[in-house]
């Protein structure tokens, strides 16, 4: 029910994740607002936590709504993993307050993928579930990216980073600082992963690090910067493409060249977040997404399941 | 002296940009290093701040470096501006311990423009002067902000943002919420600019906001992460142009389309920084600064001297 295009969008991504992946979705709902679902389950949820909803307080008072209920789903054992494109804040909530927290968590933490040219992509955290971090969140926070980055790029020594304002150690704000000391002392070999020290932004989306661990604040300003740049990169590349018949003709014929570009940076298709370190997964999806964006963020989720990354990250963070 | 290229690009972009726009460049430096100056005076210094070189000791122990030297022409009236494309954290410290500040003004902040598709670009504010801030720092640069989009890109009432992870009042960390109360009390109307809230990063490269204010941490990790953005965009784009004969001959026929659009967002090219604050006009030119984007950083230096913004500034403050 949640997202700019909710339903027909998602539920259209739904059927073709199903039908041609073989996923096994379940669609939770306003069973006669979803349209034709074909042969997919619906569980009913007659509520819904509209994007700009307050989350805390909805997610409360609105028990039957569908992203409580999908929370529920996946707590109950009924679904592996929960997947929304709608009220991000909510979709934490719901998750935190249905499924809980993984024993020794101290705050999950959305963990988002940044394109690169070629290769995995960089696991940035925490992409805005905490605006305000302590060290020790940081470097929990930390742990948890390098578990999943193992588990779901197979990267098998994950550079971990932290994000600042000079490579140097003694670079950064007061929380970075203090930060580095503690990430200096986390067993790293023990989790499969290094400590690189610091990035700066611009180290994002290139192969330095493959974790780069902030807080949510700062990580939610990155994240919207970049994406607001590619957006309006790319809104300047089809006017240059469509300012002349020439200029349209040529860019016919690079198409097929840009297109796996476009793919790759395009924010609306780049690849859901995820939130860790509750009990369970749940997957946070673009609020623009489109059906083909629908249909591969449960493709990738249902990969990710594949890992047993909650497992992972139970036994990473109990130690 | 300082700079990637340095000193023979920015002795060549100086020269064009005496030569062909008439504006009068003192280089500072070693003489017998800066190769042929035409008719350029040169203000002998016998030291070089390194790239990397701790600033602060750096600018007190090496009295006669190009840096301490070229503060203290503006400080003596010898200079209307210093440039500078070396060391950014000894470019502060000189301006800062040479020219002084302004009157009432407790820390310096580094301006950023952030180019956008069409018209004067977005001014981010602090860019990296200050790791940590207080809520009336934030304040403070705002008005400076403000003050600076008016002289500089003839904004005749702009709007003034915070930066933050959504755009109502009560969306942030602690420090964007002490803030936006304290933003609530500025008397916008007798600046000429209005508060228009919160933005996000995505609004950046927008016109949603013409100054968006921010601590230094945040603002120097969302600069760089939009440079890093661009510039893995820009390096995919020529990667699919070079793809194929094809796409070379394709990419050739849309080149003068296309090239309006490099200019404008390549972070090499765009823009110097300035420092708001201090006694004096202190430009920060990019490390990579060309010889064509250190002509670029000299013209829009001239320019903005016109405005006599140091003055304004020092009104705005005193009030």
């Amino acid at each position: 029910m949640g997202g700019d295009n909710a339903p027909s969008a998602i539920v259209a991504g739904a059927r073709v994740a199903a039908e041609e992946h073989g996923i096994n979705v379940l669609l939770v709902g306003r069973p006669d607002e979803l349209g034709d679902v074909g042969d997919l389950e619906v569980l009913p949820a007659s509520e819904v936590i509209a994007m700009d909803a307050e989350p805390g307080s909805s997610v409360r008072r609105m028990k039957d709504s569908s992203l409580v209920r999908a929370a529920e789903a996946v707590r109950d054992g009924k679904a592996s993993a929960m997947i929304s494109a709608g009220n991000t804040g909510a979709t934490m909530a719901s998750a935190l307050l249905r499924m809980g927290r993984i024993k020794g968590v101290s705050r999950p933490a959305i963990a988002t993928p940044i394109p690169r040219l070629a290769g995995t992509p960089t696991v940035l955290l925490d992409a805005g579930a905490n605006a305000d971090c302590t060290p020790e969140m940081l470097e929990q926070f930390a742990r948890m990216g390098a578990i999943f980055c193992r588990d779901r790029y197979g990267v098998d020594k994950p550079k971990v980073a932290l994000l600042s304002i000079g490579e140097e150690a003694g670079k950064g704000n007061a929380l970075v600082k203090e930060t580095y000391s503690a990430m200096e002392q986390v067993p790293w070999g023990a989790l499969g992963a290094e400590f690189i020290g610091n990035v700066e932004g611009r180290d994002l989306m290139t192969d330095d690090a493959d974790v780069v661990v902030t807080d949510g604040f700062t990580g939610n300003v990155a994240l919207k910067t970049l994406e607001g740049g590619m957006k309006t990169l790319i809104a300047g590349l089809f006017d240059a493409f469509g300012s002349s018949p020439e200029a349209e003709a040529a860019a016919g014929d690079l198409a097929p060249a840009l297109e796996p570009l476009y793919r790759r940076f395009n924010p609306d298709t780049y690849g859901s977040a995820v939130l860790l370190g509750v009990n369970g997964v749940c997957m946070i999806s673009h609020g623009s997404s489109s059906g083909p964006a629908m249909t591969n963020a449960l493709v990738t989720t249902a990969e990710l399941l594949e890992t047993d990354v909650v497992e992972h990250l139970r036994t990473a963070i109990a130690e």
